[in-house]
């Protein structure tokens, strides 16, 4: 029977209240077991970007990564919350490691074809390299991803931290039994997106395409849905989205299942 | 017989300019045996921190790392120029592998005492994982340091690189024949500042007395060279200050001697 190993990704809503973040890094630190960390950005590299006067650029309404932009979510993702994430979890005993995917070759990335849209600097995970997150893991190190990635040839690639999220587990999967948790502001998937505990318990793949064509589920919800079952139909074994306080058995989430 | 070591600090400006940094790490890319580098930070912290409106704050004359700045320095030199190191020597198939002194309890450091000066979020160095370098190094990763520390209890700390370098030189040295090298943007210590063919190829510690009340050499030359004989006391078998092209054998550079 293979080892079981908890991926776990906390959004930027989290990471951008101190006292959720808190929080949750103190259960994280808590939970027993090989365990992996993947966050997203938060807000903090939009402000940051304002500052440095460097200009959102949209393409056909969707936000592309310029050259100055990858700078700044390098320097926000990859350094400062990284970094302080690490560090947290240092005072709380839990041996946090950080990684972007340019260190030691870990995750590599394909710049996205410029047609139909040109994104600029972002990637699609082309692989993730399961030894040395094996070997970090079997040294009692707690792998801390920002969703920077690198293309092998000397340049950063902006990357969703839900579809690395999914990635890795897919790929950690091949060694371990592979629980894939995603954690955000809300208590689960909510059937009534301003009651906080309308959590839908379980969503397969079929109750998913009701929820969508009546509306229910929407905007951000989908590509993390949708990561969801992909890694699902790649045989991670269980998929969860949850709150803050998701490792807290009494609490709601919900499970994803096909 | 100890294996042998490299560890090569390579200096800001080297770091502000694309052109010597690119022809730094292919040569460094090319050096044999096992290596670890430790970058400075160079100007663009200072740069950032201007167009975000952090203020230099100084303390007798000498600055000090606020809350804003240490998040500036935090993303500058750990996120910023170490992932983008660590991308290009990928790119060069040298597995560089970042690292904050956070990442794996890598290396702590204690805020130095606020009596004379306070400088704020600054640290001295207090330990080195050698068994976690040591780890890397074994599995064919070479550790890229960032000069940021931590204190263990979740605060990141500025730490002087030319120090850091020295003392994972000097803490290495227990399990390796290590050789520390200082490469920055002239080809050793100089003679006379304004002539780059004016390296002094040796340098003691009679002659450093002398070359100092002469006024030869000074300012940001001292605290290299203290550190040089520092690790030298401390028994790192070999100290150099060169240039970019410091691994080219033909080229001059400054060997210290105890």
């Amino acid at each position: 029977m293979k080892t079981k190993l908890k991926v776990v990704k906390i959004g930027g809503a989290i990471i951008d209240d101190d006292h959720k973040l808190n929080d949750f890094l103190s259960q994280f630190s808590k939970l027993d077991g090989l365990k992996i960390l993947i966050h997203g950005g938060g807000r903090i590299a939009t402000q940051i970007n304002g500052k440095l006067g460097v200009k959102t650029e949209l393409n056909e309404g969707r936000r592309i990564t310029t050259d100055e932009s990858i700078d700044t979510v390098t320097m926000v993702y990859a350094g400062l919350i990284n970094k302080k994430i690490v560090a947290k979890l240092q005072s709380k005993s839990c041996n946090g490691f950080g990684l972007s995917g340019a260190d030691g070759n870990c995750i590599t990335a394909k710049k996205r074809p410029v047609d139909p849209i040109d994104f600029g600097w972002v990637g699609d995970v082309e692989s993730v390299n399961a030894d040395l997150v094996q070997l970090l893991l079997k040294n009692n190190l707690i792998p801390v991803f920002s969703a920077i990635c690198h293309d092998g040839n000397g340049q950063l690639l902006n990357t969703n931290a839900d579809t690395i999220s999914a990635e890795i587990a897919i790929c950690m999967n091949q060694i371990y039994d592979v629980e894939l948790m995603y954690c955000f502001e809300k208590n689960g998937v909510l059937s009534d997106v301003w009651d906080d505990n309308s959590v839908i318990k379980s969503i397969n793949e079929s109750t998913y395409l009701n929820l969508k064509n009546e509306g229910v589920i929407k905007d951000g919800m989908l590509p993390k849905i949708d990561n969801s079952f992909y890694a699902l139909s790649k045989k991670v074994s269980k998929v969860t989205i949850g709150g803050v306080n998701v490792f807290d058995g009494d609490k709601d989430y919900t499970t994803l299942t096909i």
